[in-house]
């Protein structure tokens, strides 16, 4: 059985989408025990809808985090208080073994960071999100944790990116890129290019270093794992998030224009439905937080039920792989040398 | 009439692919005049082909500049010799308004440099990309021509990028945008926040400070002019494009997938090709060198024809809108407050 503390009021929505997804997931993943935490006039109404959840654990808390709250404020607020940080101190306590949130990235990460503290060997967090690509998922990090890294916090991020492949997807040794804007070696940021040489030099079964890869690559999937620091990684996926909602639209009103094209558009109705599955975010809704001494999973904030429970798959399947000890056994291993 | 100065050899396919976009522009743009820098062995042959281009002057010359060369080896090889360079000095002499190369964006940038220099206001080149967005397109700064930015060379990015707007598009006063990880004032890069608050205070006609964007923004068309630095910006162009190649990729072949959906794909065939067209890269193919003392124009190295001759009236436009003037007196004008 694998227990997930559920943050129940994180999200744009909260409760009616959260539970929604947990009754989905549960469905789905028999092997799934949700503990729920929340504010109990909000949750307790919802959760009666869904006789699945009946027999999951319910803890009222007496505060809720806001998704406009600064990180240090949500901290001091939170503290002991919230569903956030309840759900997260229960990985800690050893009650839960993933903690899921669609809070406020700002916050989870400011209350995961204070309460699980950092793996021995991690220097600094990072959030590591899955990217469909046309080969298949890639995992790109570091997606906004943190703005900036030094070579060595790169490095750092290809051994944990690598070691939630594996836990993932069961590849043996996934292929890592450093992102940048050329392939050639002389190109980028000096930390960058002292990454790749450490990254170059390194013997470790873990990952196979593969060079530089530039924004374009990322869709192709060229490599499994694509390591940067926070800033730009940020950028590169709300740049792809929209860019895949900008096509999206201007299919339908092309689709739309004329009665010819409406017609088309339902004969091949299945093949947009598959278009549709294969780009959508929420299948892969699932930010992970890296580097910290416990499972916490950040789902998109305004997502959906479907997305929800993705989030809760993939926390499901994080643990199961073992993704803690990978993480922390290689993180060991690269740093005794 | 608009005098382009076309180096011929750039690209990757070369006088191919530059004669065949130089014979659609010229038929397209009456008042364009072209001069063509070439080596004569491989240019003429092609030109025989176009009799609409038999009017315009062709200039042999000595070399031509690698795809792969590197920037400083392309300048010493290239300078006084290459089709580059020459084209490049033509617009220096005042033998040419602008121009056009899809060589390597390296070399470009370093010849134009070294031959042009900067405008007496301007620290530093950057190079716009034009990107169609759902609301129009908008101008993303700078993609590449330099790495790292600060808050002073930010501002002069905003000052370029809105004067290239308006010569573009005739908008009396575009909106400005800084890409960051958050709309908020607290987050991101200490030069953005400078930069952010310059842009607040400043009282300038030419464009509308909108505060911060985020990388989903973009697609939007939030505001006409997107500034960054070159790093962020290449990785973002990049990852855009390599998403839309994706979209286009998945969609294909979810439509191939049954004769229902294939007979629907026909229906709507006229729907699909204004999909592409709307979302088409060789459409706006024309990066922009900007703060030089000339105006060139950086054509993708990838492209056809129809996408050759998009980069010459991005041209012919910028010429006739008064682009150079237009940013120097902007310049000016701010610089000496």
């Amino acid at each position: 059985m694998i227990r997930i503390a559920v943050d129940v009021m994180g999200g744009d929505i909260g409760p009616e989408v959260t539970l929604a997804g947990s009754a989905l997931a549960l469905k789905r993943y028999p092997g799934m025990s949700l503990i729920f935490y929340g504010l109990a006039e909000k949750v307790e109404p919802v959760l009666r809808k869904y006789p699945i959840l009946a027999s999951c654990m319910f803890r009222a808390t007496e505060t809720a985090t806001e998704m406009d709250e600064k990180p240090t404020q949500a901290l001091r607020s939170g503290r002991g208080k919230s569903s956030m940080w309840h759900a997260i101190e229960s990985v800690k306590n050893g009650e839960a073994d993933v903690c899921v949130s669609a809070g406020n990235t700002g916050a989870l990460m400011a209350k995961s960071y204070f309460c699980l503290r950092m793996l021995a060997e991690a220097e600094r967090p990072g959030i590591a999100g899955i990217w469909p690509t046309i080969r298949g998922d890639s995992i790109v990090l570091d997606i906004g944790a943190t703005i900036g890294a030094d070579a060595n916090q790169l490095v750092d991020f290809a051994i944990m990116g690598a070691g939630m492949f594996r836990a993932l997807y069961h590849v043996r040794r996934p292929t890592v890129g450093l992102l940048n804007v050329g392939r050639e070696a002389v190109k980028g940021l000096e930390e960058i290019k002292k990454a790749a040489h450490i990254l170059r030099d390194m013997t470790f079964e873990g990952l196979e270093y593969r060079g530089f890869v530039e924004g374009n690559d990322i869709g192709k999937g060229a490599v499994d794992v694509v390591v940067t620091e926070g800033f730009v990684g940020n950028i590169a996926l709300k740049t792809a998030e929209g860019t895949v909602r900008q096509a999206a639209k201007i299919l339908r009103d092309a689709m739309s224009d004329s009665i010819l094209s409406r017609l088309g558009y339902l004969l091949s109705s299945g093949a947009f439905r598959r278009f549709r599955q294969k780009i959508d975010p929420r299948r892969v809704n699932g930010g992970m937080l890296l580097g910290l001494n416990g499972v916490v999973i950040k789902s998109h904030g305004g997502t959906d039920a479907e997305g929800f429970s993705s989030a809760l798959r993939i926390g499901y399947e994080m643990v199961q792989g073992g993704l803690l000890e990978k993480i922390s056994a290689d993180l060991r291993h690269f740093h005794e040398k």
